[in-house]
């Protein structure tokens, strides 16, 4: 049986309203769909109104959504369970804490009153999906669609299938979040960190290092990427920028002419752990990147700079 | 003694035209400055003329420059020999060839003929201050002064001194490239690939890793970036990021919920090696990466993009 048409999705159920929760629906909502949501905490409608408050100007203001909020609100439910939330939705995404019985229990739940040609996806980024589908009446269908922070704003989307999920399914999971504005990208393997976390670990493990042994402060770190290669990143992933970088001879030649260099910066690369003495430099580092900014003022600088190159890199390809 | 203060530059001397001394002279002469050039190519004039043309309408559209080329160009002179380029420069950059033969003589050349007042930078990304300082005469006063390419867009500046610099030549180099504009660090320790380098080489592994495990294609790999954590670092460095991403608890709260999923991550990072088996699978990731687009198409998407980037990061702070 095929899986219903991307076209003919018009409801999202969403379990779980914590920040990736809420953030799911103002996507979704933003995208002109309704949303069944649930969460078992009672202050959710509030939380959610509040969240959704703060998150549609930037949704307007990037052209993703065209709704006022009081429109978009009014395709929005609130249900006493997972199984209501799912009743009826065409699309179910996962978002609750991540404890697996927690997990695997609401799960159960949604596939137990969802038809089989119904995708189902959990945005955990630390359970697989072979463990999450082991009870499922219909496993097949179950994938991680794991967002990047917050998911109303950062494109990315991981979809992973386990052992029982169909190609089907993930293929169906890909194409749908395409159709609703994500760039949804395929991790052929279940991997601890999927793969932009395992992306950021090393990063952030090379610049913990560099602070411990002194070469570079947490500030000047920082500020090697945001003024360096994090602005090239925002345009284009490692890979096509090592290739322009390399100039006609592309990445061939970037090999084989920075590779030895590649290599023995590979060979200087620290592997630390995190110690409390690293904690509490790191955490003492940042507090003088700060310095007299407070963290609404920092939140604010940060959300405005992200709206502009969101905006910028909106129409790249 | 000190150095000449910031506001007495006037005149820079560029030491090597290649893409990199090019770009420095564009930057340079956007912000005002006197440009005395040379290289032992006979088409520098042309080729620099060429350059400037490409780059000047970026640098008006940034802000970063106001005269208009012809306005630029006028300051520009063009010369015979590293003495002659640096006789009467108030600063040099040295840009030549990454051969350690080749700047050292320079590098001296440069030194015998600029007063003691004046600091020296090299552009270098591959060899250390203490060893090419070794047979100056004033080795106090240099400094590795290492852009991002193309140094005319990417702010980064990282500064390293050698074991003969003094702290001031270090200092003096920091404020000059701020007051001229650009982003200056302090790399404290000479390691190699200084910190940039090491932190795209770290991250860079881990993508090859991925790709060479099947995880994810190189165009999965490189979205994974450009449309998630690359987004962010435009913004801010990995620590601030992950600062705010820890809530009114901060970094702290951060490595306290986050450490250990980010330990288990760290121990299942790979160290694949360059071997041309992996390097056949990643340049022909790229090729499918890249589908029709053509070269100049990429370029053209690349530096578009990159300039909304810059536009959209310039007041960040």
């Amino acid at each position: 049986m095929p899986f219903i048409a991307h076209e003919a999705v018009k409801t999202i159920g969403i379990v779980g309203a914590g920040t990736i929760g809420s953030s799911w629906a103002a996507w979704f909502l933003a995208r002109g769909l309704k949303v069944r949501l649930t969460d078992p905490s009672p202050a959710t409608p509030e939380l959610v109104r509040t969240y959704l408050e703060g998150a549609w100007p930037a949704l307007r203001q990037l052209g993703v959504a065209h709704a006022t909020l009081e429109q978009a609100a009014s395709r929005l439910s609130f249900h006493a369970s997972a199984a209501e939330a799912a009743t009826g939705a065409d699309f179910v995404q996962e978002s609750a804490p991540e404890r697996a019985a927690i997990k695997q229990a609401l799960l159960e739940e949604i596939d137990a009153v969802l038809p089989p040609d119904r995708v189902i996806a959990s945005s955990t980024s630390g359970f697989g999906v072979t463990e999450m589908q082991a009870e499922m009446r219909e496993p097949q269908r179950l994938v991680v669609g794991h967002p990047f922070n917050p998911p109303h704003l950062i494109p990315l989307v991981e979809v992973v299938g386990g052992g029982r999920t169909s190609e089907a399914a993930v293929q169906w999971a890909i194409a749908f979040y395409n159709h609703v504005g994500k760039r949804a990208i395929h991790v052929r393997k279940e991997v601890p960190g999927h793969i932009a976390n395992r992306l950021q670990a090393a990063l952030w493990r090379e610049a913990l290092h560099l602070v411990q042994e002194g070469v570079g402060s947490v500030d000047d770190v920082d500020a090697a990427i945001a003024y360096g290669p994090g602005l090239r990143w925002a345009v284009m992933g490692p890979h096509l920028t090592f290739h322009l970088a390399g100039g006609k001879g592309g990445m061939a030649h970037f090999f084989d002419h920075l590779g030895p260099n590649v290599e023995k910066w590979w060979a200087d690369l620290g592997t630390p752990l995190i110690t409390p003495e690293l904690r509490d430099l790191i955490v003492g580092g940042v507090d003088e990147e700060i310095g007299d900014r407070s963290y609404e003022e920092l939140v604010e600088q940060r959300d405005q700079t992200l709206l502009r190159v969101l905006a910028a890199t909106a129409k790249r390809e």
